[in-house]
């Protein structure tokens, strides 16, 4: 596919795609914005391969996945079709993201736009995440539509003559996100008298480089994040940056390391305690002034 | 006064004022909050003067310092009231703020509690006010209840039998920190399951620790702000926040600098212009490698 029409040509240099001729695996859900994505990502150069998870949640999510592939088709991409099993039963949003990823590839792209920026960084505001929270997800190739707003989604979808499925769980107030999307976002418009999402989008780029700034130098100070004297002894901001770029990278929480969880773990580096549990059924034990993180379950209490 | 009742001695640990001996002046509007700073202020032994500032603005305000100078009585502080005329017209809750601190002392001390903490954090949220606003207030001498609820300094009145002032402009919706206080904490803590006050407070408290130390390493950088060259060649965030740091010590701006004028100074710094306008009537201009802030009209535009 060439350029396309003129609306994708202008709003290429406000995306994050990697240069042209990288692979790039996409998530497209056959939404607005995945097809966006999708339509972007192969007008930026990329050899894209659209991959679509089937979660069997939905009347017809099967027909979805046809969507895709025929969009796919259409635009010159890969398509790859996945299927998971998603029980009915509590937290469905949660659980659904959880399956979705792991069937996706590491480093899959995702079409989350600046309107999801301002959402996912009030909810990370009302779990109280820290600037990490605060500075919302990072532009790149993982989530090259942060400098689009929604509603380019869907007019690309229009000019390119691809039409969206409709997600009607977007609208449905069970889910958390939706009434951010709903009720938080219209009220703090209101309030502030402007609309939120690049004001919120603009502070989050601001909070991100110095994120990056303090982790940089808590990665210089403390090498070894398992050696709890080290940790112990560095400045609390850079101690707090060390434990999170940790538990992190060790995996195994659903969201980012609570501020509490941190402090907890900051106890046992410190000699406080000896072991705490953390979220995602994890304990953190220190042994011989070693931190070690593994589940709480198999873990028997020693000094 | 001695510790007073037991409320008293049990909330004091929670407050952060100076040594006891030490002078402090409190500035005391005869509201719950600033009763309690009163009272506490007295019961942490310092040497306190309670300041009342009639504004002139509500029937009755003459009266308001009458309540705050038999509670000054009552609880053995020394009193003093002042007078400023803030006239009728447009934002008169800043015109008002802003006649008050012009006759109040430097460090005078404040009651604001954990919640007008919460609410000073979302409306620098809404302001887009980066990682200092969400930092909030900062406690110390200054702010000596924000560890303290609202609903606590209500609880020392009517311990110690002081009848506050009711302020009705605390429910006036025309004040956006009041439609913070009454429509958008509320719907937070209906998202968040829990009351969101604490956990701002928390995040503020982190974020304010890695705020300062980003401060002490942008001074250390750049110790002249004015140094055009230098500050162009600092690390975007220790540069931001030597603006910040250099424009805040300046003065002249009703709130902390935007994120925008920011990025307009350091354009100026880098030699992309020559000139850059900021709020409060301002203009930063670049002379000789050198930054300047000074008034905008009496700025002639030179290279």
């Amino acid at each position: 596919m060439a350029e396309g029409p003129p609306l994708v040509a202008e709003l290429l240099p406000r995306c994050t795609f990697p240069p042209p001729g990288d692979a790039l695996d996409c998530a497209v859900s056959g939404g607005a914005d995945s097809l966006a994505l999708l339509a972007l990502a192969v007008a930026a150069g990329c050899r894209v391969t659209a991959i679509h998870v089937d979660h069997g949640l939905r009347a017809g999510s099967a027909a979805e996945a046809d969507v895709v592939a025929g969009a796919a088709d259409l635009l010159g991409a890969g398509f790859v079709g996945r299927t998971v099993a998603v029980g009915a039963g509590p937290n469905t949003e949660a659980r659904a993201r959880a399956a979705r990823f792991s069937v996706l590839p590491v480093g899959v792209a995702t079409g989350h736009t600046m309107d999801d920026q301002a959402e996912t960084i009030l909810l990370n505001l009302l779990r109280g995440a820290g600037s990490d929270g605060l500075a919302g997800m990072e532009p790149g190739r993982r989530h090259p539509l942060l400098g689009l707003r929604r509603c380019e989604t869907h007019a690309v979808c229009a000019a390119l003559g691809l039409a969206p499925v409709h997600d009607a769980s977007n609208e449905d107030p069970a889910f958390l996100r939706n009434r951010v999307r709903h009720e938080l976002l219209p009220l703090c418009a209101e309030l502030a008298g402007r609309d939120p999402v690049p004001l919120l989008a603009r502070q989050a780029g601001v909070l991100r480089d110095e994120v990056t700034l303090l982790d940089s130098l808590a990665a210089e100070a403390a090498p070894d994040p398992h050696d709890a004297k080290a940790l112990a002894q560095l400045p609390r901001p850079l101690a707090r940056r060390t434990v999170r770029r940790w538990l992190r990278a060790a995996g195994g929480g659903e969201h980012p390391p609570s501020l509490a969880e941190v402090e907890r773990v900051l106890a046992v580096a410190s000699g406080e305690a000896v072991a705490t549990e953390i979220s995602g059924g994890r304990r953190v034990r220190r042994s011989a002034g070693r931190l070690s993180v593994g589940p709480a379950r198999s873990d028997s209490v020693s000094r």
